[in-house]
Parts: C-alpha cells; sequence; structure tokens
C-alpha cells in the first residue's frame, strides 16, 4: 500500500503499477498572438522558450515554455529533436497554441474559462514574495483580478495574461503562516 | 546572458533575476463531481491527492493532485500545514474545484474549451508508450478525441476526462523517432 495523505469518496489509494512512469507533462492555451504572450511569459513572468514548433500545412505553431533555473538550462539538450523529447519527458510545461491569423483580426479573442461557460480556471505561478511579486506586476503594468489583499483570500492575488487567462500568483508557505495566526 | 534555445517575436532571452525563483505550480480545472473525477484521476492517471481544502462558508473544496513516485512520496509532510506548503512548493500540480451542488443537477456541464467558445486547449500526460497506455484506456472503458493512430499526427492520443476536458497522452521520444524516420 502506497503513502496516501487524504482520504476522499472515489479515490484509489493505490495506483496502478503501469502508471507509476506517467507525468503531468503540459498544459495548452490557445493564444491570440505570440509576440504578445511570448513577451509576457518570458519578460514579465521570467519562463523560457524552450521549443517551438511550426506545422505550416496547418497554419499553426507551439511554443513550450518552462521554468528552468541555470542548472536545469545548461543540461537542456542543444540538438533539435533530443530538445523535443526533453520537452515532452518533464514536467510543467506550458504550451502556448498559435493559430496563424488570429493576431491580425481586432476582434478576435479566445475565452478564458472564468466568464461563462465556465470550465478551465487559471494557472498558478508560486512566487518566494507573494507581495513583492505584486509590486513588480504593477510597475510593468500588468492587470489584476484580484490584489494580494483584496476579498476574503488575503495573500493571493490573480493577474491576466494577455489573451486575459488568469494566472494565480501564489506563496507556498502563505496558507501555512495564516493557519498559524 | 542565459542559455537560449529558440528566436522568436516578443521574447525576451534574459529573465529578470526577481523571477528565477519562480515555479508553474498548478493548473485549475473545475469540476462537476470529485467522486467521479478523483476515481478517473487516480485510479486511471495514477495521480495521487496531495491535499484537499474545503471551504464550507463559500462551498467549494480544492483537490490538489500530482504524480509522486513512492521516493517523492516518502518525503512529502504528514502535518497538514506543511503539506500545503509542499503542495504549493512543487511544480506540476492538479487543482480540482468543485463547488457544492454541481454533481446533483443533471444537466450541469462544465466547458471543455475546445467546443465554442475556444480557449484552454487540454492537459497532457507523458507516458512510457503511448500504444500500451492507449489500449490500458481503452480496455478501461476511457473515451477516446484520438487514438494514437487516427488523423494526420500519429503516435500520440487524446482522451477525455470525466468533464469532457481533453488530455493529451504523449510518449517523449515519440516525435525525435519520427524524425529521424
Amino acid at each position: 500500500m502506497p503513502r496516501h495523505f487524504e482520504n476522499a469518496e472515489g479515490l484509489c489509494q493505490q495506483p496502478d503499477a503501469e502508471t507509476q512512469r506517467y507525468l503531468f507533462n503540459q498544459t495548452m492555451l490557445r493564444i491570440k498572438d505570440p509576440k504578445v504572450s511570448l513577451d509576457f511569459y518570458t519578460r514579465v513572468l521570467g519562463m523560457r522558450l524552450v521549443r517551438k514548433l511550426d506545422f505550416p500545412e496547418m497554419k499553426f505553431s507551439l511554443f513550450f515554455l518552462a521554468y528552468l533555473g541555470d542548472e536545469e538550462a545548461a543540461r537542456v539538450p542543444e540538438d533539435d529533436a533530443k530538445r523535443l523529447t526533453y520537452t515532452f519527458g518533464r514536467e510543467a510545461m506550458l504550451e502556448l497554441t498559435h493559430n496563424w491569423g488570429s493576431e491580425d483580426d481586432p476582434d478576435f479573442q479566445y475565452h478564458n474559462g472564468n466568464d461563462e461557460p465556465q470550465g478551465f480556471g487559471h494557472i498558478g505561478v508560486t512566487v518566494p514574495d507573494v507581495y513583492a511579486a505584486s509590486q513588480r506586476f504593477e510597475k510593468l503594468g500588468v492587470p489584476f483580478v484580484k490584489k494580494p489583499d483584496d476579498g476574503k483570500m488575503k495573500g493571493l492575488a490573480f493577474i491576466k495574461d494577455p489573451d486575459g487567462y488568469w494566472i494565480e500568483i501564489i506563496q507556498a508557505d502563505m496558507m501555512e503562516k495564516q493557519q498559524k495566526g
């Protein structure tokens, strides 16, 4: 019996042995304009573009981004094909899909999942200090859904990416500190 | 200048030093019925429930799941508050949000982002062997959007979770192998 932490109806505490090399590789969001989104995810949020794939016949491009520390960046393969295997073999990749031409239509807008009809909610980025990060985002002109001390849930923020997708800004130890009062 | 791998318009190759401890922590999806979704994500996909949070005043619950190997599972803190900090300090958490009562409404359905209006596309799980994994999913009665050899993109599959969200099933080295042809 593997170690488990919570009980809940429906929960299987003994993962099938076949699944134990599975990993949560990616989250895909469609974007209207890659030059705007890449600027946001690299300059503002500090991710790196690990791999880009263009599909000219089907007129779309994929951008795979991740947080790589310098140590990990040094280990990423130079070779394009090997770096692709690396991209699909690592947890926590953000995949941005650009269907060519959407950036030229001023009325084009993707659905963020929080307006109706709801579904997908947000991605979340953990930062060392949610207040310092929020001040930096404010200085950079990033739109907020919620500043850290707005509303009932103190100490966490929500910002919007260029397509209006919500990004939660989390400080890992905030709730633990709050619970200790 | 940090190491970089791709060029693209808008790209910032020098991440701000302040962002270098940021990490891509979570992806949040709303779910209709946690007992159905927990069964799917733990029994079928092999994730583990790391932390569950109930907010009775606001009538919702959050379920944080991840792929933990046995080694990592052994290091996860027992203490609930510390395990929460662990949950928010790790990459690649799947957060499922349950707004209480949705499971009792037979007509209730979340929007998967691939039907119109589009936005969020999918999450992706990397598996050692996409054909073996797909056979297992078939045996377990999981609905497919695309089997590995359907369509133009061979060697990758899409399945549906209980709310209809798409999950890409990826074999990390598949495209590298295909490119070598």
